[in-house]
């Protein structure tokens, strides 16, 4: 098993992740879903997003960590991110949804390119649930259709979101060098490789935007 | 099968009592516990409580009846009761955790003392999760160990849950007839039916507030 202390890293922000998306997708659907069903539809990927959480954590503890502290050096950044990405409306609610789920998945991918195969297991276990946000994309569509100005304003919206995404991501990066190193190519450990996975990331978000519609 | 309208109605507040205290339990989670696996065994608990949500939406989709329509009419008090009783510290989010469960889980019982075998099978489904809250009993009986001032103030605090959640079924029994009539004794549809009803979920209430040592 590959024992870099990146893979504690890995595992805790990915389990943070997991459990504030939970957290706070359970608050929108409460907030802003139009009806019961939505708002059921939101909580159900919501506690799949807990089970992605279970699956994280028991790894941990079987590699012998403490969870808590593996995710401690996270939480902040991912708070971060949450409160300045709050949404308004339950629109803002689904692509935050569709777009932070994917944009995790996409973290997944990189991760499950390089590491060991015990933990690419558990990301084939998660990626099992990709289509489970798919529920919001005919959604935002049929919104941005009946509105086309709120087209534009999701669009701004999502844009700031990814932004404020790849900034916290920058800081986490920069705080933790082991993780940073085993997200980037083998080997490399440059500024440029970092630059690069970040605009891999960048390019599957814009994919997802023009699956929105926006 | 017993086609009364009490049916959908008792299947409708059950719903919507395990959806808000799904959303409820998981806000506390994230913003009352002290640690994250603190976060998580909470959490842990509103995930169960929204796969019973799941169970009886999808008996209500069996009925034929619309779960949004069914669970609406309750929506209300059950929001105003969570609005009451919000706590305001852990050891507050436990007990509320603990008790309120528990007293689901007596109408649950309630139900099932004379409803049709589909729905029995039902409440045995949800009642298997029975043991799922009793990690708070340990936490708040450290708690009031420690500190004996705390035990005094969740007395109160739990009564006060106690009393507003029979406050709003009260006004809920009145609002929905049929369903009143459904969870007393059958044939019987006196006032003083209910009553005995109500005394015998507050004598289960008094149970568990020993239990918790308060």
């Amino acid at each position: 098993m590959n024992e870099s202390p990146g893979v504690v890293d890995l595992l805790g922000v990915l389990a943070y992740a997991e459990l504030s998306a939970f957290t706070r997708m359970t608050d929108d659907a409460a907030r802003l879903a139009p009806s019961l069903a939505d708002r059921a539809a939101l909580s159900e990927l919501a506690v799949a997003e807990y089970a992605h959480f279970r699956l994280l954590r028991d790894r941990l503890t079987e590699l012998g960590a403490d969870p808590d502290l593996a995710m401690q050096p996270f939480a902040e950044a991912l708070d971060a991110w949450h409160r300045q990405t709050a949404p308004t409306d339950w629109l803002e609610a689904l692509v935050k949804a569709y777009v932070g789920v994917g944009i995790a998945l996409d973290f997944y991918r990189e991760a499950a390119r390089r590491l060991d195969p015990s933990i690419a297991e558990l990301v084939d276990e998660v990626l099992a649930d990709e289509g489970r946000a798919e529920f919001a994309v005919e959604r935002v569509r049929a919104g941005v259709t009946a509105d086309p100005v709120a087209g534009g304003r999701l669009a701004l919206w999502a844009r700031r979101m990814v932004g404020e995404a790849l900034s916290q991501g920058q800081r986490v990066a920069a705080a933790r060098p082991e993780l940073a190193m085993m997200l980037v190519e083998s080997g490399a450990d440059d500024q440029a490789e970092i630059s690069r996975m970040f605009a891999r990331l960048t390019e599957e978000h814009s994919k997802r935007m023009a699956a929105l519609g926006i």
